[in-house]
């Protein structure tokens, strides 16, 4: 199947220099994609001269005359600017002309102008932003990592569904597990709310294995892990800090006379296989769940390559009826409950 | 000052074949300490038999009839076992025997037992636990990390003022920075509870930054970071889970072949250096704040040298005077509140 992903050229702290190569990259890759880039036309023109005719022929450009800034309010990027690149390439999956979209502009304006342009998924109330994460098994997705800070049972227990049938619909997995974030595993540990959510997932028909603890996320002890968006935004950026001090000692620990230098050299085939696999570019690009349509949002500072990864996110998803599979989920879960 | 730390021997994974070692381990490193062995008389001796008389001249055994064991319920402990060592141990703090106590038992358990016995100190309503993280700048202080789930702004800003009341007796800082765990650094982020602590610590004349996010823990933003139990506990054990699976993977991709492990070899002093400045043995020994008395919390799993690191917490803390400083500070508060 032939898709079409709608980019947001302008978002993003680099912009047009950096959103246009990432998607020719991801073109020349990927043959049954096509891209339409959003934008100031002339900014994205400039940065096409050198696509060849076969690329172009998959490219198209749609001109947008504004663009949301990093900092803006998200209600004002919604009602002032009905023509910012982040809108148009909404509206663009919203009528059908494109299957999914990216940005890597402000996520308080992506999420408000998406909620807005393409509503939620019937039985939905939230949206969640969903992230894939390394483990040691391979990979856990975890969701909502900020979009919602105060959650109700009945909210995770949706996270719960839409995460199970994202890696359902991306991975092949049948029955995904999924674990509730918690500070202890047993059952009498959290908050009255996730005690809740407990039970709500268990009742779910989804394979929910019960309580996970933080080491869990990467660990990889379920393919989900559901949490409200402040624990989970959290959870994300001290992982973050913690491995970016670890690295950068390590760098620095390398640097530090010529003997460490000539010791760096010889375990370089090393390091380079682990920051391949640990690489925070690859995995860029974390879903806007629960809308009526593909959203992806990448890094705000995402170069090249990272912005390119967050293009097949949104092609993987645009592909693997993911939307379709939450619906009639939520749909059973809705008439077990009636 | 000469002060005395009663050790909890039967607590945690290994016991007195580990406590009784790391506490005269810590007595031939500092000749200003006593200590008393709390715990079966029998299994202790058998650990002292090669001790010098020198330090046993500032050892002291307390025999304990029972044991707390790992998952028992706190309630049981408390109500169930009167002449446990870890209740013995806390009962020496209380009566002026010791200036601290130490335990690698039942977290659940030496929290109810330490509440119930030694009391909270005025107008302070619940204890938090405050534990030392690395971070790029030196250290980060982080409270609370587990002991409550669900926290109004007034626990929060309790928990502001015990945080810099530690690190400003046991570091010699006169106005350590707090900061506010929240989800963004604008002050309209964030759930309703943790907008309102911001507004309570701004008036509470700490040094009070504002909000930090999940990576400034490891940047050292601030020295003191506030947070709710549930919140504290997920990025701490996040923090654990992705370093720990980032040190398996540079292990396994060192020990691969050949060639990789040459490299391990020339590559050793960098790697002991970094392991040596992260190694999470040195951040042992968590503080329960809040109580009339100071109660130091081993990891369950602490082996010799992070048991003498905890004690060593208890005896620097046991010098700090940070009750009497959070107890006069708190009092400034509650008059200028009223």
């Amino acid at each position: 199947m032939q898709v079409t992903v709608a980019v947001d050229c302008m978002g993003g702290d680099h912009g047009p220099h950096v959103t246009v190569p990432a998607a020719l990259d991801f073109l020349r890759l990927h043959e049954d994609v096509n891209i339409v880039l959003v934008g100031l036309k002339d900014d994205i023109d400039v940065q096409l001269r050198k696509a060849t005719s076969t690329l172009m022929a998959r490219t198209a450009v749609q001109h947008a005359s504004e663009s949301v800034t990093m900092d803006e309010a998200p209600a004002s990027a919604l009602r002032g600017k009905k023509d910012s690149s982040m809108r148009v390439a909404i509206n663009l999956v919203k009528d059908g002309t494109a299957h999914a979209c990216v940005s890597a502009g402000n996520t308080g304006a992506l999420m408000a102008i998406s909620r807005f342009v393409l509503k939620m998924l019937p039985d939905i109330e939230r949206p969640a932003i969903c992230s894939m994460l390394p483990a040691v098994t391979g990979r856990t997705y975890m969701l909502d990592l900020g979009a919602n800070v105060d959650c109700t049972a009945e909210h995770l227990l949706q996270f719960g569904v839409m995460g199970a049938m994202l890696v359902s619909a991306v991975e092949n997995k049948e029955r995904p597990s999924v674990g509730l974030l918690n500070i202890g595993e047993e059952d009498i540990k959290g908050s009255e709310v996730v005690k809740h959510a407990a039970e709500l997932l268990r009742a779910s028909g989804l394979n929910f294995y019960g309580n996970v603890e933080g080491d869990d996320i990467y660990k990889g002890t379920t393919d989900v892990v559901v949490c409200d968006g402040f624990v989970g935004n959290v959870a994300l950026k001290a992982s973050e800090g913690i491995a970016r001090m670890l690295a950068n000692h390590l760098r620095e620990e390398f640097s530090r006379n010529l003997l460490t230098r000539v010791a760096s050299v010889a375990a370089l085939p090393v390091l380079n296989a682990f920051k391949r696999r640990f690489d925070p570019r690859n995995y860029n690009g974390a879903t806007l769940l629960g809308l009526r349509g593909i959203v992806i949002k990448s890094h705000g500072s995402a170069d090249r390559t990272s912005f390119r990864i967050a293009i097949g996110r949104a092609a993987e998803e645009a592909r693997s009826g993911v939307l379709g599979k939450i619906t009639d989920r939520m749909s059973v879960i809705q008439e077990n409950a009636a």
